[in-house]
């Protein structure tokens, strides 16, 4: 109830509630195996098997039920793509032995202004990396368990904010935090694959049946066919969301740091194209295919519906592990980005677009920012888009291929300026992988302006004017601040004078008393009558123990006790205003928290009074009850 | 966003919306004429005539509708008391020209804990006089316009609200604030009277028909004939409530205080006797009286029955006048709650029954505080009792009848010690005055007990007992805290250590250099390395602007710029126990509010994070952006 002491209360309180220690921040900085490392990066990756081949169907179902014959070559096309973009991260890799990410990368090799660019893209992605894996994730809850249809949304809101209050406290990372859902999913949908393969090939061929929402089965039939086809490509390409990660984490690996991380990418661009092929094969070979909304009472995924084929049925207990694990690795995936945002966050603090406090991420309170702001980001995009998949999907998709696209040409002009040894080579590769990155975001920019893509086209412009505006400011401020002339001149020399708060006389103020009198120049104890029958008795304590120190009595008709100090520092202030002022407000300190509420923050007060007067100080000495 | 400076910016947010000085305070030590006087204390008093009459036809309505006739001789026993209590008050205001609460008189006469008991009573009062009158005041409103009556508690709690508002902003309270509803409802309600006296006489005498709630009339017929009279005459008693607020506020008027006030007083009497008999009188000759609760549809106050009577219909505009300005003057009294409380408040703070620092009324902050308890609690007991009359009126009477008790039985102590003029006389009206009120007290216990008047028999000792907590623990803190050995001895002599924080080298950053080279001792300057980039350049500037100070690098491994300070401020108290640190951590104040969200409060955070330790002040001086 004290307002005084509400922001001493506050930090109580985030302490009681988000503990003490920052563990993640700590973990990070134990050096990964290979078989660790690829658990721990590779959830965001992996995860999209979940959704990407059903975003393909998607778009040729629009045309008809025929054009879902067309979905292999398209799979197989992101799955060279993939190759490539893989390839190209190693030698990200190589040259960044000490992690590169989109944003030192493009801002290495391409001057602060494409960088800022591309760090703008990155933090877009995180909050759609939230975004859209806790949409998947709830999307496969309720392919399980059905009636949790019509509350997709708020679920999806709730698990948001469990996993921004899980990482506000700090998560214990640990190699089985990452290994069970990473390592369960590949083992599950490998299981899944070769039972549902088994059982495709022992059907024989058959007529597939396609169930749509009514309406949208044949709406695009006259769209032209490069179009649909470019189209249901860039609607696949959000496979390959994260397959960066590795490259951006080099340093977190055992030594060697780079042939691990490179034996790590590869592996993880192996399996992630063999379950994304494999799910290609499966969705050709189901009997019934359903693209119905997320809102449809009868709506489930492309991949629960072949977990329920592989299995048999949807009742299987395969088929539940197999949405338990989808759930739990984009979950995972999601988890990630609370991670990586505030460190994106950190860099560009560090450059001066972000308040630069955001920097010091081993610090609770600034790291919790970041946490807040990506956790409350996602919340929004979920909440207006529904939690639809399809409408989050382009967005997402235009800010990770603007990040790969500055990224991998980021690496063609290192290896212009660097020429180490094989230089040519990579040069090569990395050029080839840019030229593809910046095809898909032109695909995916054109091909889908209109579901979503368009939004991103103001969000990053936005972003970066604010982040630049920071920056100016901050430049601003430096200019002003310089110190450009002879050191002597800009002190301002003046008599120092520390005024004593004395409320009344105990051993808490004396020793605040000691602590004034350890201050160069002149200490000047301060009264103010609140209660005019105390002030005889406090004055003959005072010419007791006051030790010489005069004692100013300043009367307070209106009882207040702010207003009097302001006025007696005005008039100090008035009769030398070279002088240098600390207020001293000697503070008492309860051990539990709910005495603390009879003792009063009167420094913080006093703050704000003075806050406009220069070369005035307050301290807040404490002493301690218990 | 910024957490660092949430506190910064909600002080900012406070000022913006509650604005800058407070204007109450000020005014209510302007001197009060007797025509402004009466209207500024009258309010709480002459308002009961809405309710007060209406709170015996309840009582009396539960016999039978010719129980009823009972009431004019309950108020004419209630207009007895009310003068005789009134003339009790007259010796209050003699005795006490400083202005004799009850709090006062009883803590002076009767010592500290039949002191506290009064002052508990007093603020229980208060939290009844803002919910008693804000919900007549909103029956007021609900009898001109029906409509209301399924939405009476959410407007009353939104009245509250914004009476809470309105004094946090702080009124600027002028003569017509006051003068006009309370002369106005007078007015009005002389004119009401005499319209239907006149309309009454001209009727000649006619059978009255009583229309109650279905299943009340007639419920209680078979309770004893004494125990009926006694319940409806304490029903009666809360047309006394207010009476005391002349004698309180004695010092408010113009001199002679004395002599003002008693007229003052006598005036206010004579006013609310004769709107109390004629509502009397009125209520005896209406053709129907309408007993219904608050939730029927049917619902009118019998004041607004008595003015549709008046002026021939519930449409005619004087009717609309009599519920305006009756809605008006309850309005201001509960505003004279919101003033009396924080005073009470701080008159227990100052004898430490509540934080010391509410004593400080004239302070933004601490001002505040009561308000925000005083508003919350009045909402709960809206709330709780669905803002009905019927049910608040027994509490509030208990508390009113208990804190005249203490101060009229108070009054008797004095007269008895101080022996003045005329003592003999004051004494046996006092005596006279507290019998009543103790007798009165009684038959409220006695009859209301099971109607809530039991719920302040629990109040009333809670909050004794946790006000005498906190005087507990003020006084064991203050035996700790005492100063009992030789001054030399209690003071810790140690070397002073003051470290600057310089995250850069600006102005500011020299500037706060000289502020710390103006502490006595010695001075370093400290850095958190959160950018190995930058460190070379600011060593090379600290070099040649640091004035010979030396520099500590601090490295921050996991980019914290806390941990590593602490640890090191730890490891200088190793080094040396007895050393008195200073941290000094400068800080950049720009002018503009978002501006502000880009510098951070790390004094704030250091000064939680260092707030354990002994002899370490954190202090920080400001530097000015524009």
């Amino acid at each position: 109830m004290s307002a005084p002491s509400a922001s001493a209360w506050w930090a109580q309180f985030r302490k009681n509630l988000f503990g003490k220690p920052i563990a993640t921040s700590r973990a990070a900085h134990e050096r990964l195996s290979p078989r660790v490392g690829l658990a721990v990066f590779a959830s965001d990756s992996l995860s999209s098997v979940a959704y990407a081949t059903e975003a393909i169907l998607q778009v040729l179902g629009l045309v008809s039920a025929a054009a879902l014959g067309i979905q292999p070559w398209i799979s197989l096309a992101i799955v060279a793509l993939i190759a490539i973009i893989a390839t190209s991260y190693r030698q990200t890799i190589r040259a960044y032995p000490q992690g590169g990410g989109s944003y030192i990368v493009a801002s290495d090799n391409l001057g602060p202004r494409v960088g800022l660019v591309a760090g703008c893209a990155l933090l877009i992605d995180y909050i759609l990396t939230v975004a859209v894996s806790v949409a998947a994730g709830v999307a496969a809850i309720a392919s399980a368990f059905p009636s949790l249809h019509s509350q997709l949304v708020p679920i999806a809101i709730l698990i948001i904010g469990l996993l921004a209050f899980a990482n506000l406290r700090g998560i214990k990372e640990s190699g089985a935090l990452f290994s069970v859902p990473t390592y369960g999913f590949v083992l599950v949908m490998y299981v899944m694959l070769a039972l549902g393969i088994a059982r495709s090939v022992q059907a024989g061929p058959q007529v597939q049946q396609v169930l749509a929402e009514p309406g949208t089965l044949g709406s695009y039939a006259s769209a032209p066919f490069w179009f649909v086809v470019l189209r249901a490509f860039a609607a696949g390409c959000t496979a390959l969301t994260g397959i960066e990660a590795v490259s951006d984490g080099t340093q977190s690996f055992q030594k060697p740091e780079q042939k691990n991380a490179s034996k790590v990418l590869l592996w993880m661009a192996i399996i992630l194209s063999t379950l994304f092929l494999g799910m290609g094969y499966m969705v050709m070979h189901l009997p019934t295919v359903k693209l119905f909304s997320v809102k449809n009472p009868e709506f489930s995924t492309v991949s629960s519906q072949v977990a329920a084929y592989a299995f048999g049925s949807a009742n299987h207990p395969g088929f539940y592990t197999v949405q338990a694990f989808t759930a739990l690795i984009l979950l995972l995936a999601a988890n990630t980005a609370f991670a990586d945002f505030p460190r994106v966050c950190s860099f560009l603090a560090r450059d001066g677009y972000l308040p630069r406090y955001m920097a010091r991420q081993g610090d609770r309170l600034v790291f919790h920012n970041g946490i807040i702001v990506l956790a409350l980001a996602a919340i929004v995009l979920v909440y207006a888009f529904h939690g639809e998949l399809d409408q989050l999907l382009p967005l997402y998709a235009v800010g990770v291929f603007t990040a790969f696209s500055l990224s991998q040409s980021g690496m063609v002009r290192y290896w212009l300026r660097h020429q180490g040894a094989g230089w040519k080579a990579s040069l090569g590769i990395n050029a080839f992988g840019a030229f593809l990155c910046i095809c898909v975001l032109a695909i995916i920019l054109v091909t889908k302006f209109r579901d979503g893509a368009w939004l991103v086209t103001f969000m990053l412009p936005g972003l970066y004017f604010g982040l630049t505006a920071i920056k100016n400011r901050y430049q601003s401020v430096a200019r002003q601040q310089a110190v450009t002339e002879a050191p002597e001149a800009t002190v301002v020399s003046g008599n120092h004078i520390a005024l004593l708060l004395v409320p009344r006389v105990n051993r808490g103020i004396l020793n605040a008393l000691n602590y004034a009198r350890n201050l160069k120049g002149e200490v000047q104890a301060v009264h103010v009558t609140l209660n005019d029958r105390a002030l005889p008795e406090l004055e003959r304590q005072w010419q007791k123990y006051g030790q010489g120190v005069p004692l100013v009595v300043l009367a307070s008709p209106y009882r207040s006790l702010i207003e009097p100090l302001v006025e007696y520092v005005d008039r100090l202030r008035e009769a030398d205003p070279n002088c240098i002022i600390t207020v001293i407000s000697p503070e008492a300190h309860s051990r539990r928290w709910y005495q603390r509420w009879l003792s009063e923050n009167v420094g913080f007060q006093l703050k704000n009074a003075l806050q406009k007067r220069r070369n005035v100080v307050v301290a807040s000495p404490r002493y301690f009850l218990d």
